[in-house]
């Protein structure tokens, strides 16, 4: 994430010049700041070559005996449900998420929705607060939010069944030559997006929320994501996929003026009911970490555009430096490939741009693979046709990536605005 | 977990008697102790029928543009790998945790086990150490454990192999009437338990780990679950499951006498090999929640024999409280069930006893259901028939939790003694 201006960004004051590989002194300082410590410099030797003190003497374990020292107990956090827009969005991302597609019964009607939507929008608001559900059925395990979000989204069905018009743009994506998209991924009525930094609260309310539901759809399919733990590392570093890749560098940052203006539907966009609202592209990728394994180090960097080490531009030094597309290599080469995954995605206009929010999933591999696993690739975007779809249609025609990366599912949801306490999520088209 | 005397039991001096219900006072200083703060005491009020300050005007709620104060980042934190014993044993059970069974290519002889084992090992140590594995094909990824552990144990076929005797207890447990055990989640001739706070990392150790076995095995299944997030709640609190039982308070504490004899085998034991190490008993119970949900709080109290509000027993006030199995209700039956999960499971003989350390688990809920859940119930003792089998077997008999949970899978192994730098787990058998 770097969604935060004042977020330490290392102060690495190394000389310029392109990192190939991630120097001892770099991942020592960067550790520091990290409160990484002695561990990840030891990491850093070995990985690159230098001596080290050597994997069987840990400088500084935790004896499995003593208490870890007080920490800062943070399942008591909650983030706001009620307000303009909905939560889960400008919400820094928690460590877990679900998303939940539901298919609506043929029998839920436009008043069957909105009494959903309140039930929905009442448990969602008591479970973020620490609150159990209604008719929580085990209520002390609702007490523990630890930031979780609940967030909805409506499908093309569902908007007409509550008697609106989708907004241009919610429905299938155009059709994309790398897609392999399967049922059992794509599409949905209705979408929850669940998220919380602990997996258990995460379980607890998603469960609840389906029981609400069950009534009025059945569940389509269900996608469960992870980024690091909570204070794992320190709050604002750009996430890695699990292709070992800075992901998410580019991005709206909450908080902007770009981010309000992109992100947040304004009230004259048409759709009247969306003002504050916005837009969900959900993606499954799957990632074929088989293959990519077998490309070197150099390879990997050049399909994406960025070095590995820390997700630096081919061109620059530090992950945030503007990419110079026009520089060559002695031969005459761009630096940055015209085909890498970053070329290729960069905005072509300047409102092309989205908010991502994206998760690694992680399944049981199966006939012999090792891995089966990908990215919940997740962005918001006030416009999907002017913001997500060009970018996928490059990315489409051309990406290095696309040789280890192949979307299985895809869906895209309309977000409606927040509420006030007494309201309920939908009630701009339902009320 | 119960593993620390000096862990806060809350200090409530509230008079004694039956809870009932969990009293305002109660959860407000449970709260406060735990760091929970006033969302809790809000979810007590609206769960046990007290006017709150409603959902909608949370106390303390987090601003989601505004970075949380620091905290200690603990993504560096490390559990040592070498040592008498293996790790992930007695160490505080880390917030996630993935279990790998695999089964032995026919070629695989005792030569190549040897290397298998040296292999496996040499990686557990580098990544449990944030160090990346040997041949790590993305490095940047091995550097944050977060208290990774990987522990080794070993089935019939792979003790068989090494040219050893198995020992007893070490195979498929007597059949249960109660268990509809599957194929894809039963034996294994190696096990592989990875488990760290962080599921990103834990999702990359496996991989490594993995690859290292693709010439010597293939998985037959992997079973991943989850507790609270680490530091979500006050370290020490044991563990509640998807029922929302307080489960596992009666448990084996590391560091006591007991826990030494019950847990790690002997020298003397018979299997040399196996001194130091002790057993795994891997059960995938199925907990119907659905069907839960349609019994009343006292029935499900009766039927665990303790109150759900803390995990107190039925004749006491606080957790810890020792179960009065004599104690009568006014018109004259046991005030805890003889046929509840306690009364049935509680020890004949002081020795059998175990070291419990389960994950929940909920996987995506398929044909109308709203949950695929329940518990991956894991235990460590040194005598797999003495300790495990007959509780088992009592539970087996008579349970009324039976009518809610289903083994589903079965899985026995050897858990080898530890290693010293420069050695391998499983020396002491193929070395």
């Amino acid at each position: 994430m770097t969604q935060h201006d004042e977020t330490p960004r290392g102060g690495d004051t190394a000389a310029p010049g392109r990192p190939r590989g991630l120097t001892r002194r770099r991942l020592l300082f960067g550790g520091a700041v990290a409160g990484v410590g002695a561990a990840a410099a030891i990491g850093a030797d070995l990985a690159f070559g230098r001596p080290g003190q050597g994997a069987g003497q840990p400088p500084a374990a935790s004896d499995p005996l003593t208490p870890p020292p007080a920490e800062r107990l943070h399942g008591g956090d909650t983030v706001p449900f009620h307000g303009r827009h909905q939560a889960g969005i400008a919400t820094e991302p928690q460590a877990h998420a679900t998303f939940l597609g539901l298919t609506l019964h043929e029998q839920s009607d436009r008043a069957a929705l909105g009494r959903l939507m309140r039930l929905l929008s009442d448990d969602a608001a008591r479970l973020t607060q620490g609150v159990p559900a209604l008719a929580d059925s085990e209520p002390e395990l609702g007490l523990l939010p630890a930031r979780l979000t609940v967030t909805f989204g409506f499908g093309p069905r569902f908007v007409e069944r509550a008697g609106g018009a989708a907004p241009a743009g919610v429905g299938p994506l155009p059709a994309f030559g790398i897609d392999r998209l399967e049922q059992a991924w794509s599409g949905g009525d209705l979408l929850i997006q669940v998220a919380s930094d602990d997996a258990f609260t995460l379980a607890h309310a998603t469960r609840m929320l389906l029981k609400d539901t069950r009534s009025f759809a059945s569940l389509a399919w269900s996608q469960t994501g992870f980024r690091r733990a909570r204070a794992s590392e320190a709050s604002g570093t750009t996430m890695r996929n699990l292709f070992g890749q800075v992901d998410g560098t580019v991005n709206l940052e909450p908080g902007t003026a770009d981010f309000d203006r992109l992100v947040w539907r304004a009230g004259d966009a048409g759709d009247a009911w969306l003002a504050d609202g916005t837009t969900l592209v959900l993606r499954r990728i799957a990632m074929n970490l088989d293959t990519w394994d077998q490309l070197d180090r150099g390879g990997r960097e050049q399909s994406m555009g960025r070095f590995l080490a820390n997700g630096a531009p081919l061109t620059g030094a530090e992950e945030h430096d503007e990419p110079d597309f026009e520089a060559l290599t002695p031969i005459g080469f761009p630096v940055i490939p015209e085909f890498s995954h970053m070329a290729r995605a960069r905005p072509v206009h300047p409102d092309e741009r989205l908010h991502r929010r994206a998760y690694n999933y992680d399944t049981a591999p199966t006939g012999g693979s090792v891995s089966n696993a990908g990215l919940l690739f997740a962005s918001f975007q006030a416009d999907v046709d002017a913001q997500f779809v060009p970018i996928q249609q490059r990315l489409d025609e051309l990406d290095l990536l696309n040789e280890w990366t192949t979307p299985i599912g895809s869906a895209v949801f309309a977000i409606p605005p927040g509420c006030a306490p007494g309201g309920f999520i939908g009630e701009t088209l339902l009320a």
